[in-house]
């Protein structure tokens, strides 16, 4: 979390908020200024247009609010929809960045996701995307074709067919690839191996959602610095937690 | 900046810094702890070999050191050459993610490089190549076929090649495109206008590095929030500041 938005949080006369920022963000905020707009008691989501209509409600009570996302708000955060709304209803707002997983989760992993020798462009895509669009929104033969690394968000359940794609693309199997489960939280996992058989490694190791998919020659650079590689956030007891699927 | 680079920064031995993280970040650095790596006298860098030589003699001495790079370290910040360095030399080390200018940046000026309706993808590209390379590495062409946002970082001088190229490869000439000129300091200035004209813009307002270019639908959304954007940072007495070059 930034120094900024750790002050805004302790300055909020209200914080809107899902499950993403983790408990250990989550349990700083007085339990009075919190409110849940993630899930709700029966497993359904809060609505989106619920979150927007609730945000301009409290700020025509004259509340400072703070709607609180983790990672970054404008990263596959909905929060552009969240500001338009807001300009729209004339309701005065400040964007806050935050550290998106899809950098921060390959960092802490030691994997950079641009790298002079190996990756000139990075793109982010989701593997998750609008369940109400027909098809794919995304290209991945021009994903491929960039020659850059990419880095997928939530992309575990659609893994074995984005690997397909890239492949038919003309994407080399043996390129490297890591799944980063739980990235910066203290019991991360990280597993590795390549296009053509990271499918069964997921399988081997079963990791689960949230994870973000590293694509490219960048997730090689793991293997040659995980020695030296620290997480302060790591548990002592554990000390294998980080290493746990590495392959 | 984060708590934890801040509360890193207060507990390093010493800081090995450029000038990127900008006079507030460092003036909170105690000035016999600090040692520049970036630009020198006569104008000339510091190689970066000697900044890898640098960080494993200091560590050898028994230092803490924290290496302080503007935004993201990972992120065309040649952190993952220096990991590797101190991986190979024995260091054990620890990387700290930030906030890369590629997405704050966009960001504090209305800009998200995801929108559920008119970017599934976002691609991050470096206008400023190694230039001992002899062609660009970027395949335009196919960064215009995946559909997303383009951010290119670095990207004021090879504005009128790229933008050509995006063009040629069949991208909509009137593309929404912004240009965010020092991105989150007080002086920052936004500039907009499409894949067409935006090099006219560039001219008329004389926009300087550093900027960051934003290309795709997702640029014209400053437009409709900029009214109820709010910037902490922008300056009391100058409220022109952050619209002084909007169209």
């Amino acid at each position: 979390m930034t120094v900024k938005a750790q002050r805004l949080l302790e300055e909020a006369d209200v914080v809107l908020h899902d499950k993403l920022p983790g408990p250990e963000i989550l349990g700083q905020i007085p339990e009075e200024k919190r409110e849940d707009v993630g899930k709700r008691a029966g497993g359904e989501w809060t609505p989106q247009e619920y979150t927007n209509k609730r945000l301009v409600e409290l700020a025509r009570e004259g509340k400072t609010v703070v709607r609180l996302k983790g990672g970054d708000p404008f990263v596959f955060g909905r929060g552009g929809e969240e500001a338009e709304h807001l300009a729209s209803e004339g309701i005065p707002f400040e964007v806050v960045p935050g550290i998106t997983s899809a950098i921060g989760g390959p960092a802490v992993a030691g994997i950079p996701v641009t790298h002079r020798d190996h990756a000139s462009s990075v793109s982010f895509v989701t593997g998750h995307e609008d369940p109400t669009k027909e098809e794919s929104a995304v290209n991945w033969e021009a994903l491929a074709a960039t020659g850059g690394t990419i880095v997928v968000l939530m992309g575990v359940g659609k893994l074995p067919d984005y690997t397909k794609a890239l492949r038919s693309a003309g994407m080399n199997p043996e390129t490297p690839v890591a799944l980063v489960e739980r990235a910066t939280w203290p019991n991360m996992r990280v597993a590795t191996g390549n296009l053509e058989d990271i499918v069964d490694v997921r399988d081997e190791y079963d990791i689960e959602p949230p994870a973000i998919t590293v694509i490219g020659e960048v997730a090689g650079t793991r293997e040659r610095v995980l020695e030296f590689l620290r997480n302060e956030s790591e548990s002592e007891t554990e000390p294998e937690s980080q290493t746990g699927t590495e392959r």
